[in-house]
């Protein structure tokens, strides 16, 4: 091959889906040189939709959130319909908060076309200069196996050839270093890397469809909630979507004559549009949901759910696999897109902190680490959950764990921590610190989960902000500096000897590569109202009076003024939580420990040279 | 002339100001032909900034919000400061909030620069065709005296010649129904048409300047916030703008020897940026606010203050003018910019409902008798909030006024209602009903005054939404229905007959020229939680599934479920609230007193013919 056909790039990305976009974008934002292929052009039409809160706060955090929630569609509430005993068609039995958790800014989920959202990124991409190269797959793949190439910074490790399916051209060689496999649950990345898929397919088949209900008198008057139909045979999950659009879920019964093709499995047989319109026009009466005519049904698909997790997310911690590639299940916990994106936020700064030489190897390790986990935990909620749905699976679900079955309102309300994103927590690591068993100096802040929203007050002008908004995903590790009461002069003496330890001109913050770069500290001031101006706060903790706050009520916001007393803070003590870059937290130390907050950092950042 | 050379317009606006801006959108979003000149290039610095609740509502009800409120700075707080009596300078007295009334969204001011606010307008109206025509002066008018051309809906009693001062061509000649003059202080237009000013200059010279300050370690705490600033001669108020600027305003003493030319007064002798910098110096000690350097001041100016208001707004009832055309006063208040898009907010869609023949001539008189109390109100509060700044104007204010000077904190306590701008009242007339004396259908909704913020749930989705927001300025008047609880069967017999009274096919809002152009429909329902599905309220009331509304407790906005007890109605048995579409309340009824609301709108609108 010819050294004028081949490329250099930090990571390439196989697929430009919600996984590889995600961390496409990250790494463009924080400067490493990304390549991102897909041999598909652009979606317009069907995949998932469903973002739940941790997500939209994701989605939020890379500065795409007006734009997103401007084009999707809320989903608050799931409505649960049954056959009624008198023969007369179904008939709602009961309605519930599809999201349950409060400690979120959006207690609902927001659907929206999967390709509207891959745009958000792509244009947030093309925005620092970084595009999809269509119609591209790979076409063979190589990563050395020899450990000191592995752990070598500057070394490349993995090596591509690509195809565009466009130019007839030779391929394009790549040298990488590192891949990342976005590219799917029949990943093309993950069977060249060899890694199995463990878990079985169901032989259930699923049909969806997508298309705007036609508006008639008997319209099923819960189509902008999302609803469950046990009606019969068949078990129906509809989603409203955006532009007056819904999606329906329709459970088709056994696969009996499902084929076997390449290690999966698809129906024997097609359910076209008429059918599936049919089986929804019946399960639904005496209400009607269909479109105004069959040829306006937009999208459809049929399949057959599996229900497998990856058996490694890495090879070398140098080629990656996330998203769909790691986890296939149903889609009727609205999970998949939110785990995929997740994966990828996980970890896109990782890689850029590695590629920096800002940390140390040890820091890739901990995405399967924290990932699988919540991968692991996705199908075990996807089967317990799905059992809820029909009679058979119920059965089938009692039997396999010991007579339980669960009713899908209860698995919702049970699991909402984990199907809203926000109660996920990664596990004590290098990343997460141990949390002490007494006196820690936040006793109510869980390490290990994305830091929860609150309302603070921005001291020079008073103006409520939310702490999430502060913390942005700009790659920064984010240094919440809980000062206490500063018109206690000890106190006052306490902050200044921590400001000056972390981040004067000998402090820790400053012993690291790239102290703008890396920490952006955020000092929150307990309020004896109006008492404290943003100029009391030292110097070291603050680069502009916007970035100095205070946790006192507002007039303006009644959600202000809870932070120190719901984060278990002592006004009288403060403390310093680090908040790493995907918002999740990290330590929480006291201000007298900054021993505590080297330690943490040592663990995995290098110091300069 | 020649006819080659003439125009028709609807409207003819003099003067791209906010008063100009405001109406010539308005006009323009709902379909009337609107010409606006003005003779200078497009502003870039100075003049007003300050925004106010009510007018920020408005600007949001025009759409422009969310634009707004990006460029825009918050001011919450006020911050007093006086000379400490050991002569070390100033120190704070006091810090309240800048807007005390509670029942807004925005519970704060917002500055922005004069100039960006109008390139909102200018950018919306683009929009629909209409630019500002620049630089371009009126240079003859005539309005015919004739009653009866004066009051044919069709007549153009309007003759204005129009100058290019670029093109050196013959001056256009203009045939308009209406003018407006939104010419400013010194309008053109108003001198044209005789119309006097009544009051009197104060003798008071003031400096204002804008600029960046210096950050430095003593920098003046409070330079976020509004601070009024008492420093031996000097009254200084400081306005915190966008970008980090801000704006001093400088009580310099009595002009004695003051010019007068041309009827307006100037001092005469101008006190530059070198010498406004040096006297804030002073002033601010032991604080430091000033420009890095005297040339980092961005604008500044000298003058002395009139308290006048128009005797009239009108000659003829077609040719009116608005905003500093009518009201000169002090900026203390931040009032001027506010009271003027308020003006023509007021008008605009009066104007529109006359050319279209929607509305009887006399609507047009109510603009005068709405917003000229308004302006005389405006330079009361003027007088007396003035009056708190310096020693020597509250003991003159004292000694006119009965021995009683008020503190400038407590002038911004008791006339919140009136600076914010969502107290104002209009008072009773062809447009505001007289409220009954007893047994009022919405008991604690005052009529004439814009309808209050609430949230409301929409009933399809569970989706929490602002009332405010779903009565935009779209030219309509908008007829909230609140049918009470539709799970009680006599509640919604009644709701169905006030339905098919109201907007059947023989309903009183079909018996108007334009049912969809005149009317918007709002049906919002007591909640029993979630019992009463959208589609049970009868179909005359909505037109979209997401016009249906329900008044119960949102797990997404804590404000939400306040609306019927809040505005006085009683879920037994409902009401019908009438609000014009500048969003002031005209007229609640009772469900079955439809007769009620058919006699508000025959005393101005006309019947189908």
């Amino acid at each position: 091959m010819e050294q004028t056909n081949a490329t250099q790039v930090d990571v390439l990305i196989v697929g430009a889906g919600p996984a590889g976009l995600v961390c496409a974008n990250a790494l463009a934002t924080s400067g490493i040189r990304v390549k991102i292929i897909d041999h598909k052009p652009e979606r317009v039409s069907g995949h998932a939709d469903g973002v739940m809160p941790r997500t939209t706060e994701i989605i939020h955090s890379y500065g795409l959130g007006a734009d997103f929630m401007e084009q999707g569609s809320p989903a608050h509430t799931i409505a649960f319909y049954n056959t009624r005993a008198d023969g007369g068609g179904i008939e709602n039995t009961n309605h519930v908060p599809f999201i349950h958790e409060d400690d979120t800014r959006w207690r609902y989920c927001v659907t929206l076309h999967q390709g509207a959202i891959e745009k958000l990124f792509v244009n947030s991409m093309a925005k620092k200069g970084v595009t999809v190269d269509r119609p591209v797959r790979p076409v063979s793949i190589q990563v050395s196996k020899d450990p000191a190439v592995l752990r070598d910074r500057n070394a490349y490790p993995v090596t591509i050839s690509l195809e565009n399916l466009n130019s007839g051209e030779e391929p394009e060689i790549v040298h990488a270093k590192f891949v990342l496999g976005g590219d799917g649950a029949h990943s093309w990345i993950r069977k060249q890397l060899g890694i199995s898929m463990d878990g079985e397919a169901t032989s259930r088949v699923w049909g969806a469809f997508d298309f705007k209900p036609a508006q008639v008198p008997n319209v099923f008057p819960d189509w902008r909630h999302v609803a469950t139909v046990v009606a019969g045979d068949h078990t129906i999950l509809l989603i409203p979507r955006e532009k007056e659009k819904i999606r329906c879920y329709i459970e088709l019964g056994d696969a009996a004559t499902a084929d076997v093709e390449g290690g999966r499995r698809e129906p024997s047989k097609r359910t076209g549009p008429e059918e599936l319109t049919e089986v929804a026009k019946k399960a639904f009466h005496p209400f009607s949901i269909a479109p105004a005519h069959v040829s306006d049904v937009e999208w459809y698909t049929n399949y057959i759910i599996g229900q497998r997790v990856a058996s490694k997310f890495s090879v070398g911690e140098r080629a990656f696999i996330a998203g769909d590639a790691c986890h296939t299940h149903s889609p009727k916990g609205g999970q998949g897109m939110n785990v995929s994106m997740n994966d990828s936020h996980n970890l896109a700064w990782k890689l850029a902190y590695f590629i920096k030489g800002w940390a140390d190897h040890s820091i890739l390790g901990t995405y399967e680490l924290e990932r699988r986990p919540v991968a692991q935990a996705l199908i075990d909620f996807d089967k317990w959950y799905s059992a809820g749905y029909s009679a058979k699976a119920r059965a089938e679900y009692a039997k396999a764990n010991g007579g339980v079955a669960p009713e899908p309102m209860e698995g919702f309300r049970r699991m909402s921590g984990f199907t809203s994103g926000v109660g996920i927590t990664y596990q004590p690591s290098i990343l997460v610190s141990e949390t002490p068993s007494v006196d820690s100096a936040a006793s109510k802040l869980v390490l290990g989960r994305r830091l929860p929203p609150r309302v603070l007050v921005r001291i020079a002008d008073c103006h409520p902000l939310n702490l999430q908004d502060e913390c942005p995903s700009d790659g920064r590790f984010k240094i919440l500096v809980f000062t206490g009461d500063l018109t206690d002069s000890a106190q006052a003496e306490r902050v200044a000897t921590a400001a000056t330890a972390l981040a004067g001109p000998q402090g820790l913050l400053r012993s690291f590569p790239d102290f703008e770069g890396m920490f952006d500290i955020l000092p929150i001031v307990k309020g004896v109202e109006r008492k404290t101006p943003y100029t009391r706060v030292p110097s070291e903790l603050w680069s502009h009076w916007s970035k100095v706050f205070v946790d006192e009520p507002s007039r303006q916001d009644a959600e202000a003024g809870i932070c120190y007393e719901s984060f278990g803070i002592s006004p009288e003590k403060g403390a310093i939580v680090v908040v790493r870059p995907d918002a999740h937290v990290g330590i929480a130390a006291h201000l007298d420990a900054v021993k505590d907050v080297e330690a943490y950092f040592s663990g995995f950042l290098l110091k300069s040279t």
